[in-house]
């Protein structure tokens, strides 16, 4: 498919902020319908889709089947969200009397919504982060029309879901500009929809370089807007001596799972692995080792992932201080599983090693003590994710590992492995820089919405507003 | 005083830094205890506190025991707030049995405070947005250590009010790095600071110009962190024809008390009157030309502002397609009341004219119809506030007219005047840029402190940090 030129990308920003306003107005009711509507229209649409999205991302009918299930599972929470009224977060302060500071005014707090969102659909998710994934889903539950930018890994697909949605808008008379598609495997029609002064918003899922640029794009804009970026991370798994000495050969299976799942190709896939040396944890990293070895990825997603896989890999075997357990083998068909070994010292001080390897790879950093665990664990930048093995007692040493990981995660597991993210209300899917590029926000679970609805107080509003919970 | 240093500046971040984990770790009645202990210095100080501001401000004895006091009260309501542990927001969802996307593990959602803030103090708000205003209040509420760098105009108030909060602190055995003070008329104290790798947000109240130099600086750390900026605004005022029928006089008599309180020195002074052309809203405008004309503020904060208001103020004079009503004499010992009178074309087509003037002036916009005054509110940039007057009834044109309002506004009024922002729950103080920088946040009342806690899903928690609600 062609590039959209500056012009049709203009034109779909225009539609988009005409129908702003009515999007706007939209009852809980019929945002619910539209958002239940494109989850039967994507169910319907199944036995078609998923070949479609396989043939364009290699990641095999189960897992897609499951995706397109988890997508219309989390359009139909979205719209049972806003039936109970979680996107308008109204409160009420009653009038108090007398002068102030004790005295005020009565104030409401309402949520509007902010208007055109753009939305960078992921390579890795072709359902579930892509056109009628949790950003779209999440920004039509807040009233804001949507300019997608398909992912140019599966276009074919990526126009087949539009096609379906563009039906059920129109099914339900909402505006044309409700869904807008835009598409182009370079940067310009990505910089073209974030610089359109239309544009309020954007939610991005993709590399921290892409990511990056993006966001310089929005801050530099004449009247900045927010720019949700999910990046990516290396998600540290802390596993503690008690764990490992308990169950040790079932969390070396599990890892194994989870380091290979999607190819690795997962934003939560775990690569960085923080054990103290001990005969657990050596035995522990032998289990995983064979785990890995015996395990057969299934093909990336285009060729330029897979190189930079192996590049990635390449560069932490090539390590000073890094020894390599599974090596795996570049020129394989698929993508051969890795597993690298180093100390606290050199992953402290090697920068390097704290860049996440996109693929089915990790590093394990074999510490001395707690305390060199700990000092591991700081090191790391912001992630999606820190798991915690073995921390379930409430000791001072405990509680310092959980405060670490607090500090740098958006997600914090004391069992199982960070891939496999639930669709829930508690859900955090961000954390701190550089795994995000706002780390207050989630771009899944139910808070995703809080990104595109703006609160505004009212002060001494007249009844039909207040009734209205501030939606004029 | 002497700027501080580099090295002092990097020191006051260390030691802010070093407090940080002690700091997050507070009970809440700790966090209660602090805010309610200075709030207690500060009333015990009250009679050396006030003569000092007003001797560097010029604000007077009323306003500053009245700003006094609403220093006191946010400080507690603070402590309220975290003894109600609003802070914590937490919230669970059980797991649900069975395969993903229905099936999940336990998850609940705390949020962590992010560590050191900067706080960079108002010049026009010596106690309530200053050393220990709502900024140095939340970001305490929210177990973050503060930087607060003091604002030049008021130098030795700031020096003592620290010393009192110090004393504070101490008493309590708190970390010395709780809160910690830096100073400098010039740019590059605030610009270090901001740069500082141990801050992790910055809250900034003051001029666009200031703002939008110091948030570039946070954007382009090597870890970019968010910037909290409060800039000022225009707080349009539209008064429909059935208002001023009604109530004209009484409405032009509080407007004009609006504009020159505090000498029209603050963010939510009323800078653009919106009215539809007829003989109620002449009289109105006649009203507020003569009420303005009686009225005679005190000195400005300092000569720049004054110099400022003047050259601002005879830019709009001077402006193509503007009347003066009330002229006012540049070179009185104090700043005299402006008025200016424009029509819907002039204003909408002259972005000069959609600056804010900081000082007691306003602009009148003589409409034609509803539809030139909602064009003219539409071409009002990012606001504080809107206020509207007489849309009280439930109309299509007032749902427009709301919409419009709520579309640019942090706040939206139907009866009063701007200023005085009540701190409770339910405010928003903060608006589209250029208003603020995150208009999602707010800066007065209790979800201030929402800018300084990172929310963080916890799956399958161990008993022990649920039941601390996710605080390690």
């Amino acid at each position: 498919m062609n590039d959209s030129t500056p012009a049709d990308i203009d034109q779909a920003c225009t539609h988009a902020a005409a129908a702003a306003d009515t999007l706007a107005a939209t009852t809980a009711a019929q945002r619910a319908a539209l958002l239940r509507g494109l989850a039967t229209a994507l169910e319907g649409a199944r036995d078609t889709l998923v070949p479609l999205a396989d043939s364009e991302s290699h990641l095999g009918p189960v897992r897609l089947n499951g995706e397109l299930d988890r997508t219309c599972f989390q359009l139909r929470g979205f719209a049972d969200q806003v039936e109970a009224g979680a996107h308008l977060a109204f409160s009420e302060d009653a009038a108090v009397a007398g002068a102030p500071p004790a005295g005020r005014p009565r104030l409401a707090r309402a949520r509007v919504p902010l208007g055109p969102v753009a939305m960078f659909a992921a390579s890795n998710f072709p359902f579930a982060f892509s056109v009628l994934g949790g950003d779209t889903a999440s920004a039509l539950a807040a009233g804001c029309p949507v300019v997608i930018k398909a992912h140019p890994v599966h276009p074919q697909l990526s126009r087949a879901t539009f096609d379906l949605a563009v039906a059920v808008v129109a099914a339900l008379g909402l505006p044309d500009g409700t869904l807008q598609l835009v598409q182009g495997a370079g940067v310009s029609v990505g910089v073209a929809l974030v610089r359109n002064p239309a544009i309020e918003a954007v939610a991005f899922t993709g590399s921290f370089k892409g990511g990056a640029a993006l966001q310089r794009e929005a801050n530099a804009r004449p009247r900045p807007i927010p720019f949700y970026g999910e990046l990516g991370s290396i998600n540290p798994v802390v596993a503690l001596p008690s764990a490992l000495a308990a169950n040790g050969a079932a969390l070396a299976t599990a890892l194994a799972g989870s380091i290979t799942l999607g190819c690795g190709q997962f934003c939560t896939s775990p690569g960085v692995v923080i054990v103290q040396d001990d005969a657990a944890s050596q035995a522990f990293v032998q289990q995983l080792a064979e785990a890995l070895s015996a395990a057969k990825p299934h093909a990336m997603l285009h060729d330029g992932i897979r190189a930079n896989f192996e590049a990635g890999a390449a560069r932490v075997q090539g390590h000073t201080g890094v020894q390599t357990r599974v090596a795996g083998d570049a020129s394989a068909a698929t993508p051969q599983p890795r597993l690298f070994v180093t100390d606290a010292p050199t992953f402290i001080g090697s920068e390097a090693l704290h860049d996440e390897v996109f693929g089915p790879s990790a590093l394990v950093v074999s510490t001395k003590s707690f305390d060199e665990s700990l000092a591991v664990l700081r090191a790391v930048q912001g992630s999606l994710t820190v798991t915690l093995w073995g921390a379930d007692t409430d000791t001072p040493d405990h509680r310092r590992l959980v405060r670490a990981a607090q500090g740098i995660a958006g997600r914090v597991l004391f069992a199982g492995v960070p891939t496999g993210v639930a669709v829930t209300a508690a859900q955090q899917h961000g954390g701190p820089w550089p795994s995000s590029t706002q780390a207050f926000s989630t771009s899944v679970g139910y808070a995703a919405m809080d990104r595109f609805l703006r609160p505004v107080a009212l002060q001494d509003a007249p009844p039909w507003l207040v009734q209205a919970k501030g939606q004029a």
